[in-house]
């Protein structure tokens, strides 16, 4: 749960991002950027700013924009029904972030995600996304991610997004943000 | 058909032109920058420059570059077994690029293209693109394009590529370039 006016001062911000890194962006889809705080009242640790281009029956084409060393938490698009689950490309545009994935853990991974939902992080296989770097995540996989010290803006290109159906690790997620006005 | 000198030069406007419309690109993805001239030997007139930076099973992202009042030849991408085929977001990143699409005829359209090759295209509804523009044609469907008198760089996100099947209105068109070595 985050305040309207948390809510409106994370876009602003997340719309200065995108312009830094050079998105090109209608004032209509900077004003539709939606932010993501799981729920979990700590956006500033925890979260992700969302501005959507596409996002059709076949494919999702999102722009992530991700503060100073904010995390989003581990999870993973599953099957359903025929469709195997969104397949999900990250290509990053600006600044660093910090991708983890099935595999051998990495030691020493640069990532600090918040201390007291350490527990909730589970895959551990790290690779460091500079501008141009890109990785592919399978449908049904678990991943989550942490920007550097600067932040991060990357792209990701999907087959069909399903967000709201999104499998998180830690049971105190809530995919759908609230917001509450405050009088 | 062109010769590998002109498909080196192609490759490396398109290049210049992705730099000036602010598209981040790694070096190995601008080395593999398609040209297209469809087989005409027409390139200045009929052709594209790709530069793909996905292409899964489930979608693809390519970067189009049109040189000025470059057209690309009248198709459609259609159903392939359980496939319904192709669906195409067009997306104006740079210059303007002017779409045809099923519909009402646009009285007196902006493209022009080349008269011996008019007749191949039937389709004259008109969308003008700018940056920021985004138009998505629906699989199976009768598309065009043509570059404005900059020329256009038009990113292209769509489900499952599958360009060798591509349907063209031109009996002409051939979709794989041959490229000659000129001795």
């Amino acid at each position: 749960m985050i305040t309207r006016q948390q809510y409106e001062s994370a876009k602003r911000r997340a719309a200065e991002m995108l312009a830094e890194a050079g998105v090109l962006a209608r004032p209509d889809e900077l004003a539709r950027i939606e932010v993501v705080d799981l729920g979990l009242g700590e956006l500033e640790q925890t979260g992700l700013q969302i501005m959507t281009l596409v996002s059709t029956g076949e494919i999702g084409v999102k722009v992530l924009a991700l503060f100073p060393n904010q995390v989003f938490s581990q999870h993973k698009h599953p099957p359903l029904g025929v469709y195997p689950g969104k397949e999900e490309t990250f290509r990053c545009q600006w600044g660093e972030l910090y991708l983890y994935t099935p595999g051998e853990p990495t030691p020493n991974p640069r990532a600090r995600p918040p201390a007291h939902r350490k527990h909730t992080y589970t895959v551990w296989h790290e690779t460091v996304m500079r501008p141009g770097d890109q990785v592919t995540s399978p449908p049904n996989t678990f991943h989550w991610f942490q920007a550097g010290s600067e932040g991060a803006v990357v792209w990701s290109f999907s087959s069909r997004p399903t967000d709201v159906q999104d499998v998180f690790t830690d049971p105190d997620v809530q995919r759908v943000t609230r917001i509450v006005d405050l009088l």
